[in-house]
């Protein structure tokens, strides 16, 4: 074997080793930073669509809060949301049909955003299933994709102990408790999940459930069987 | 008249006075700032897109420079690509077509976003060219309308002498001119007009352009008749 065939074979070799790191949690970790990014699209249009309709009818902007509802709601026509919100008179200004055109556009845009959000969750959700059954069913498939995406791979997130699964996420709040001796973080991703979100002593729940979300992500790692049910009713 | 009937009367006479003051010039500010949204969404996008696609393709990332073309060219089979790149063995991996769907999702919004990116440039043209029609002349739609959102409105556009004019876009570096001695800008949004960038001295271009642009926004406030087309002229 002379030298160019030497390294002919050495590249394939490394090719080969490349393709074969490409596992599972790269896709996830891609699907969950793209949701993430579709998170961060959505505030800013909803922002600009707000701003934008402030001109028109600025009064109906300061009842509808939650952004997705005042999405749909600006579908209805400039009157019939003056007579529904009883405004007898605004302090924007009655647009031409043609000049709306450009702001349903962007209205259009952001329900389009929402739909691909929701369709994107639920393809983690089923990736999520497929490849790690356990960790999902303890932690769900948007904060155990999270999880995965944080600790920057599944390998990583079993070595982890189950307080640093606890903290995941809170990496701001963990460098001021370090640098400045700030208090430290009791929780991270983990406060989106409902078992901590409900619970009233918020820390004790975050560390029950990374406890138990540790185990799954082992099991799961190596193939073990489906016990995150069992899991799940020990944390009740 | 008594109090509440004074209290009620120049609360409508406030709200009429704010309704006057939205005038064209703030939609079009509007406008232009979500055209500026999206070119910040669509980059965003379409970063992770390649982000995710190099998993499976990783080479022909890396030939495609332009994003349009990107988004365009992997809409085609895994396989037809290889060969059409002529690439033999790829350092990505091949993922089901199950997997590939939600990549697909995310292709096909970006393409959605270009296109509305397009759609609402081509309103703006449309806004600018009704009620500014000697300023989109000299400096097209949206540099028209980037100088009016910069500047926070139409009249204090007019009221900027002509070399303001000239670097309005330029602030950061015209800040550092001011503060560390740094050498001052030449030129801001005007370097995107084809004027400038196809000169080959930019900064001279730039001026007279900015001194054209500043008559005709002074014509087109005050409604004086159409001399675009003259003054366009004067500058070849």
């Amino acid at each position: 074997m002379n030298l160019q065939e030497l390294r002919k074979k050495s590249i394939a070799f490394t090719r080969g080793k490349i393709r074969e790191a490409i596992k599972e949690d790269v896709f996830i970790i891609q699907l969950v930073a793209h949701i993430e990014d579709l998170d961060r699209i959505l505030n800013m249009l909803i922002k600009r669509l707000r701003d934008w309709y402030e001109l028109t009818l600025p009064e109906v902007s300061n009842l509808i809060i939650k952004q997705e509802d005042f999405v749909d709601i600006i579908r209805k026509e400039r009157k019939n949301l003056m007579q529904q919100f009883d405004i007898k008179e605004s302090m924007g200004k009655e647009f031409s049909k043609k000049d709306l055109e450009s702001l349903e556009l962007l209205r259009q845009e952001c329900e389009k955003i929402i739909q691909l959000r929701e369709k994107q969750t639920q393809k983690l959700n089923e990736l999520m299933q497929k490849h790690y059954p356990n960790l999902t069913t303890l932690a769900g498939g948007l904060i155990g994709g999270k999880l995965i995406e944080l600790a920057g791979g599944m390998k990583k997130l079993i070595e982890f102990p189950s307080s640093t699964i606890q903290i995941l996420g809170a990496e701001k709040a963990l460098f001021r408790h370090i640098k400045f001796g700030a208090r430290p973080p009791k929780y991270g991703v983990l406060l989106g999940h409902e078992y901590v979100a409900s619970s009233k002593q918020k820390a004790k729940a975050a560390g029950r459930l990374a406890d138990k979300i540790s185990i799954a992500a082992k099991v799961d790692y190596f193939k073990g069987e489906f016990v995150g049910d069992k899991l799940k009713r020990m944390l009740k």
